[in-house]
Protein backbone atom coordinates (compact mmCIF):
# COMPACT_ATOMS: atom_id res chain seq x y z
CA UNK A 1 0.00 0.00 0.00
CA UNK A 2 1.27 3.16 -1.29
CA UNK A 3 0.69 7.04 -0.33
CA UNK A 4 2.05 10.01 -1.97
CA UNK A 5 2.76 12.96 0.40
CA UNK A 6 3.06 16.38 -1.41
CA UNK A 7 4.48 19.97 0.23
CA UNK A 8 3.38 21.76 -2.73
CA UNK A 9 5.16 25.58 -3.84
CA UNK A 10 5.58 27.56 -7.28
CA UNK A 11 9.37 27.25 -6.25
CA UNK A 12 10.34 23.54 -4.53
CA UNK A 13 7.36 21.25 -4.36
CA UNK A 14 8.37 18.19 -1.92
CA UNK A 15 7.21 14.89 -2.67
CA UNK A 16 7.50 11.75 -0.81
CA UNK A 17 6.71 8.11 -1.29
CA UNK A 18 6.09 5.89 1.14
CA UNK A 19 5.05 2.09 1.02
CA UNK A 20 3.25 0.00 3.95
CA UNK A 21 3.28 -3.76 3.60
CA UNK A 22 3.15 -6.20 6.89
CA UNK A 23 3.04 -3.46 9.27
CA UNK A 24 6.45 -2.01 7.72
CA UNK A 25 6.86 1.17 6.12
CA UNK A 26 9.35 1.57 3.13
CA UNK A 27 10.94 4.52 1.44
CA UNK A 28 10.06 3.99 -2.42
CA UNK A 29 10.72 7.32 -3.53
CA UNK A 30 11.49 10.92 -2.01
CA UNK A 31 12.63 14.22 -3.45
CA UNK A 32 12.02 17.88 -4.44
CA UNK A 33 10.30 19.35 -7.79
CA UNK A 34 12.13 22.79 -8.74
CA UNK A 35 11.18 25.43 -11.09
CA UNK A 36 13.42 27.96 -12.74
CA UNK A 37 12.59 31.79 -11.29
CA UNK A 38 12.85 32.70 -14.77
CA UNK A 39 9.96 31.02 -16.03
CA UNK A 40 6.64 32.01 -15.43
CA UNK A 41 4.21 31.23 -12.95
CA UNK A 42 2.22 29.30 -15.41
CA UNK A 43 4.90 27.39 -17.17
CA UNK A 44 6.17 26.32 -13.73
CA UNK A 45 2.64 24.95 -12.38
CA UNK A 46 2.84 23.18 -15.04
CA UNK A 47 6.35 21.60 -14.46
CA UNK A 48 5.07 20.86 -11.09
CA UNK A 49 1.35 19.32 -12.83
CA UNK A 50 3.75 17.37 -15.23
CA UNK A 51 5.97 15.66 -12.61
CA UNK A 52 3.50 15.42 -9.80
CA UNK A 53 1.55 13.42 -12.58
CA UNK A 54 4.62 11.46 -13.58
CA UNK A 55 4.91 10.06 -9.54
CA UNK A 56 1.27 9.08 -9.56
CA UNK A 57 2.12 7.07 -12.75
CA UNK A 58 4.85 5.57 -11.31
CA UNK A 59 4.23 4.63 -8.03
CA UNK A 60 0.04 4.07 -8.07
CA UNK A 61 -0.30 5.30 -4.46
CA UNK A 62 -3.68 4.61 -3.03
CA UNK A 63 -4.01 8.10 -1.05
CA UNK A 64 -2.31 11.29 -1.23
CA UNK A 65 -1.86 13.91 1.24
CA UNK A 66 -1.58 17.87 0.37
CA UNK A 67 -0.56 19.57 4.00
CA UNK A 68 -2.82 22.52 4.59
CA UNK A 69 -1.84 25.92 6.07
CA UNK A 70 -2.96 28.02 8.09
CA UNK A 71 0.01 30.28 8.60
CA UNK A 72 1.52 32.38 5.81
CA UNK A 73 4.18 35.30 6.13
CA UNK A 74 1.20 37.01 4.17
CA UNK A 75 -1.21 36.81 1.59
CA UNK A 76 1.00 36.67 -1.55
CA UNK A 77 3.00 33.50 -0.09
CA UNK A 78 -0.17 32.07 0.41
CA UNK A 79 -1.51 33.26 -2.64
CA UNK A 80 1.92 31.35 -4.14
CA UNK A 81 1.78 28.40 -2.08
CA UNK A 82 -2.01 27.87 -2.89
CA UNK A 83 -1.53 27.93 -6.98
CA UNK A 84 1.01 24.86 -6.71
CA UNK A 85 -1.30 23.18 -3.90
CA UNK A 86 -4.06 23.66 -6.24
CA UNK A 87 -2.06 21.84 -9.01
CA UNK A 88 -1.55 18.91 -6.52
CA UNK A 89 -5.06 18.86 -5.68
CA UNK A 90 -5.95 18.51 -9.27
CA UNK A 91 -3.41 15.95 -10.03
CA UNK A 92 -4.95 13.72 -7.54
CA UNK A 93 -8.45 14.41 -8.45
CA UNK A 94 -7.69 13.49 -11.91
CA UNK A 95 -6.35 10.53 -10.83
CA UNK A 96 -9.08 9.37 -8.76
CA UNK A 97 -7.24 9.42 -5.45
CA UNK A 98 -8.86 10.14 -2.14
CA UNK A 99 -6.80 12.98 -0.57
CA UNK A 100 -5.66 13.59 2.89
CA UNK A 101 -5.05 17.58 3.74
CA UNK A 102 -3.68 17.22 7.29
CA UNK A 103 -2.56 20.69 9.43
CA UNK A 104 0.68 20.62 10.40
CA UNK A 105 -0.30 19.08 14.10
CA UNK A 106 -1.52 16.52 12.41
CA UNK A 107 1.31 15.33 10.65
CA UNK A 108 3.61 15.93 13.70
CA UNK A 109 0.97 14.09 15.74
CA UNK A 110 1.21 10.87 13.20
CA UNK A 111 4.93 10.86 13.54
CA UNK A 112 5.91 11.73 16.36
CA UNK A 113 2.92 10.91 18.51
CA UNK A 114 2.96 14.87 19.25
CA UNK A 115 1.59 17.78 17.46
CA UNK A 116 3.21 20.03 18.82
CA UNK A 117 6.63 18.50 18.11
CA UNK A 118 9.73 20.20 16.89
CA UNK A 119 10.82 20.28 13.41
CA UNK A 120 13.98 18.30 14.25
CA UNK A 121 12.37 15.66 16.18
CA UNK A 122 9.97 15.16 13.19
CA UNK A 123 13.00 14.75 10.98
CA UNK A 124 14.64 12.24 13.23
CA UNK A 125 11.19 10.16 13.47
CA UNK A 126 10.79 9.76 9.64
CA UNK A 127 14.17 8.32 9.49
CA UNK A 128 13.20 6.20 12.13
CA UNK A 129 9.63 5.15 10.91
CA UNK A 130 11.32 4.09 7.47
CA UNK A 131 15.03 3.13 8.73
CA UNK A 132 17.02 5.03 6.24
CA UNK A 133 19.20 7.89 7.01
CA UNK A 134 17.77 11.55 5.74
CA UNK A 135 21.08 13.32 5.63
CA UNK A 136 20.72 14.18 1.97
CA UNK A 137 17.18 14.60 1.38
CA UNK A 138 16.13 18.36 1.57
CA UNK A 139 13.75 19.78 4.00
CA UNK A 140 10.77 19.95 1.69
CA UNK A 141 11.22 16.20 0.74
CA UNK A 142 11.18 15.09 4.68
CA UNK A 143 8.39 17.58 5.40
CA UNK A 144 6.47 15.37 2.42
CA UNK A 145 7.51 11.96 3.54
CA UNK A 146 5.64 12.84 7.05
CA UNK A 147 2.70 13.96 5.44
CA UNK A 148 3.09 10.27 3.32
CA UNK A 149 3.19 8.77 6.07
CA UNK A 150 0.00 9.96 7.90
CA UNK A 151 -1.48 8.99 4.35
CA UNK A 152 -0.56 5.49 4.33
CA UNK A 153 -1.61 5.20 7.58
CA UNK A 154 -5.08 6.46 7.26
CA UNK A 155 -5.55 4.24 3.81
CA UNK A 156 -4.11 1.21 6.15
CA UNK A 157 -7.05 2.15 8.88
CA UNK A 158 -9.37 2.87 6.46
CA UNK A 159 -8.94 -0.75 4.58
CA UNK A 160 -11.98 -3.11 5.55
CA UNK A 161 -9.88 -6.26 5.82
CA UNK A 162 -8.12 -6.64 9.43
CA UNK A 163 -4.71 -4.39 9.30
CA UNK A 164 -1.67 -5.30 11.27
CA UNK A 165 -0.11 -3.15 13.52
CA UNK A 166 1.78 -0.85 12.19
CA UNK A 167 5.71 -0.66 13.70
CA UNK A 168 9.21 0.65 12.79
CA UNK A 169 10.68 -1.12 10.47
CA UNK A 170 14.20 -2.33 12.29
CA UNK A 171 17.76 -2.17 11.01
CA UNK B 1 -8.71 38.56 -31.70
CA UNK B 2 -10.33 36.86 -28.74
CA UNK B 3 -8.76 37.00 -25.08
CA UNK B 4 -10.07 35.04 -22.34
CA UNK B 5 -10.35 36.82 -18.72
CA UNK B 6 -10.41 34.76 -15.89
CA UNK B 7 -11.81 35.91 -11.90
CA UNK B 8 -10.43 32.79 -10.26
CA UNK B 9 -12.18 31.21 -6.99
CA UNK B 10 -12.77 27.80 -5.98
CA UNK B 11 -16.20 28.33 -5.85
CA UNK B 12 -17.08 30.21 -8.43
CA UNK B 13 -14.75 30.74 -10.98
CA UNK B 14 -15.78 34.02 -13.45
CA UNK B 15 -15.09 33.88 -17.26
CA UNK B 16 -15.50 36.55 -19.90
CA UNK B 17 -14.21 36.60 -23.98
CA UNK B 18 -14.08 39.10 -25.50
CA UNK B 19 -13.27 39.72 -29.49
CA UNK B 20 -11.65 42.56 -31.34
CA UNK B 21 -11.76 42.72 -34.59
CA UNK B 22 -11.41 46.03 -36.99
CA UNK B 23 -11.47 48.16 -33.79
CA UNK B 24 -14.56 47.38 -32.68
CA UNK B 25 -14.79 44.83 -29.17
CA UNK B 26 -17.78 42.23 -28.87
CA UNK B 27 -19.16 40.18 -26.02
CA UNK B 28 -18.38 36.41 -27.27
CA UNK B 29 -19.04 34.64 -23.61
CA UNK B 30 -19.36 35.06 -20.02
CA UNK B 31 -20.47 33.53 -17.02
CA UNK B 32 -19.68 31.43 -14.43
CA UNK B 33 -18.31 28.19 -13.44
CA UNK B 34 -19.83 27.33 -10.28
CA UNK B 35 -18.70 24.47 -8.01
CA UNK B 36 -21.07 22.49 -5.13
CA UNK B 37 -20.30 23.15 -1.96
CA UNK B 38 -20.39 19.14 -1.05
CA UNK B 39 -17.76 18.35 -3.43
CA UNK B 40 -13.93 18.20 -2.39
CA UNK B 41 -11.70 20.70 -3.32
CA UNK B 42 -9.85 18.55 -5.24
CA UNK B 43 -12.89 17.24 -7.51
CA UNK B 44 -14.34 21.33 -7.33
CA UNK B 45 -10.62 22.32 -9.16
CA UNK B 46 -10.96 19.47 -11.42
CA UNK B 47 -14.29 20.91 -12.57
CA UNK B 48 -13.01 24.41 -13.27
CA UNK B 49 -9.90 23.00 -15.34
CA UNK B 50 -12.06 21.08 -17.19
CA UNK B 51 -14.43 23.55 -17.76
CA UNK B 52 -11.58 26.27 -18.57
CA UNK B 53 -10.04 23.90 -21.06
CA UNK B 54 -13.25 23.74 -22.85
CA UNK B 55 -13.52 27.27 -22.80
CA UNK B 56 -9.67 27.84 -24.53
CA UNK B 57 -10.95 24.80 -26.79
CA UNK B 58 -14.38 26.07 -27.97
CA UNK B 59 -12.78 29.84 -28.80
CA UNK B 60 -9.15 29.95 -29.27
CA UNK B 61 -8.00 32.66 -27.52
CA UNK B 62 -4.71 34.35 -28.12
CA UNK B 63 -4.11 35.53 -24.53
CA UNK B 64 -5.52 34.74 -21.19
CA UNK B 65 -6.07 37.00 -18.27
CA UNK B 66 -5.75 36.23 -14.45
CA UNK B 67 -6.06 39.14 -12.04
CA UNK B 68 -3.35 39.29 -10.06
CA UNK B 69 -4.69 40.09 -6.11
CA UNK B 70 -2.88 41.09 -3.59
CA UNK B 71 -5.16 41.73 -0.89
CA UNK B 72 -7.69 39.20 0.53
CA UNK B 73 -9.56 39.07 3.75
CA UNK B 74 -7.59 36.26 5.28
CA UNK B 75 -4.68 33.74 4.12
CA UNK B 76 -7.05 30.88 3.59
CA UNK B 77 -9.07 32.73 1.62
CA UNK B 78 -5.76 33.79 -0.55
CA UNK B 79 -4.98 30.07 -0.72
CA UNK B 80 -8.60 29.28 -1.69
CA UNK B 81 -8.46 31.69 -4.69
CA UNK B 82 -4.48 30.80 -5.20
CA UNK B 83 -5.13 27.22 -6.35
CA UNK B 84 -8.16 27.81 -8.55
CA UNK B 85 -5.85 31.01 -9.71
CA UNK B 86 -3.19 27.80 -10.14
CA UNK B 87 -5.82 25.80 -12.14
CA UNK B 88 -5.95 28.83 -14.39
CA UNK B 89 -2.68 29.70 -14.79
CA UNK B 90 -1.95 25.65 -15.64
CA UNK B 91 -4.79 25.84 -18.27
CA UNK B 92 -2.82 28.93 -20.50
CA UNK B 93 0.19 26.65 -20.01
CA UNK B 94 -1.28 23.43 -21.16
CA UNK B 95 -2.18 25.34 -24.20
CA UNK B 96 0.68 27.05 -24.83
CA UNK B 97 -0.94 30.49 -24.43
CA UNK B 98 0.54 34.00 -23.05
CA UNK B 99 -0.88 35.40 -19.52
CA UNK B 100 -1.75 38.24 -18.54
CA UNK B 101 -1.95 38.79 -14.69
CA UNK B 102 -2.67 42.32 -14.44
CA UNK B 103 -3.96 43.94 -10.80
CA UNK B 104 -6.91 45.30 -10.33
CA UNK B 105 -6.31 48.65 -10.22
CA UNK B 106 -4.50 47.85 -14.26
CA UNK B 107 -8.11 46.32 -14.82
CA UNK B 108 -9.78 49.12 -14.05
CA UNK B 109 -7.35 51.62 -15.72
CA UNK B 110 -7.78 49.48 -19.16
CA UNK B 111 -11.67 49.70 -18.83
CA UNK B 112 -12.22 52.97 -17.46
CA UNK B 113 -9.09 54.86 -17.40
CA UNK B 114 -8.36 55.20 -14.08
CA UNK B 115 -6.95 53.01 -12.03
CA UNK B 116 -9.31 54.29 -8.83
CA UNK B 117 -12.39 53.55 -10.50
CA UNK B 118 -15.43 52.41 -8.72
CA UNK B 119 -17.35 48.32 -9.08
CA UNK B 120 -19.85 50.27 -10.54
CA UNK B 121 -17.97 52.35 -13.16
CA UNK B 122 -16.22 49.47 -14.37
CA UNK B 123 -19.15 47.40 -14.68
CA UNK B 124 -20.70 50.20 -16.74
CA UNK B 125 -17.77 50.73 -18.97
CA UNK B 126 -17.81 47.08 -19.86
CA UNK B 127 -21.52 46.97 -21.00
CA UNK B 128 -20.61 50.79 -23.18
CA UNK B 129 -17.24 49.16 -24.62
CA UNK B 130 -18.89 45.38 -25.38
CA UNK B 131 -22.46 47.26 -26.32
CA UNK B 132 -24.72 44.96 -24.33
CA UNK B 133 -26.56 45.50 -21.03
CA UNK B 134 -24.81 43.11 -18.50
CA UNK B 135 -28.30 43.22 -16.22
CA UNK B 136 -28.05 39.40 -16.08
CA UNK B 137 -24.99 38.82 -16.08
CA UNK B 138 -23.21 37.81 -12.62
CA UNK B 139 -20.01 40.39 -10.89
CA UNK B 140 -17.71 37.74 -11.52
CA UNK B 141 -18.29 37.45 -14.85
CA UNK B 142 -18.32 41.44 -15.62
CA UNK B 143 -15.05 41.76 -13.77
CA UNK B 144 -13.69 38.67 -16.17
CA UNK B 145 -15.20 40.58 -19.20
CA UNK B 146 -12.98 43.62 -17.94
CA UNK B 147 -9.96 41.36 -17.50
CA UNK B 148 -10.37 40.07 -21.04
CA UNK B 149 -10.54 43.57 -22.21
CA UNK B 150 -7.76 44.33 -21.10
CA UNK B 151 -6.27 41.13 -22.59
CA UNK B 152 -7.38 41.76 -25.90
CA UNK B 153 -6.27 44.95 -26.16
CA UNK B 154 -2.53 44.02 -24.73
CA UNK B 155 -2.86 41.68 -27.88
CA UNK B 156 -3.75 44.20 -30.17
CA UNK B 157 -0.80 46.04 -29.49
CA UNK B 158 1.86 43.09 -29.33
CA UNK B 159 1.00 42.51 -33.17
CA UNK B 160 3.70 43.53 -35.23
CA UNK B 161 1.43 44.96 -37.89
CA UNK B 162 -0.19 48.08 -37.86
CA UNK B 163 -3.53 47.89 -35.51
CA UNK B 164 -6.57 50.12 -35.57
CA UNK B 165 -7.23 52.37 -32.88
CA UNK B 166 -9.73 50.79 -30.54
CA UNK B 167 -13.30 52.00 -30.31
CA UNK B 168 -16.30 51.32 -28.56
CA UNK B 169 -18.97 49.34 -30.64
CA UNK B 170 -22.14 51.76 -31.45
CA UNK B 171 -25.55 50.04 -31.70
Amino acid sequence: MIALGIDPGTATTGFGVVALHDGTLRLVDAGCIRTATSSSDADRLRLVHVALSSLVDAHRPVRIGVERLFFQRNVQTAMSVGQARGVALLVAAEHGLPVDEPTPNEVKQAVCGNGAAEKGQVATMVARLLNVSLERVPDDATDALAIAIGSVYRAAASRTDPVPAVRASRA
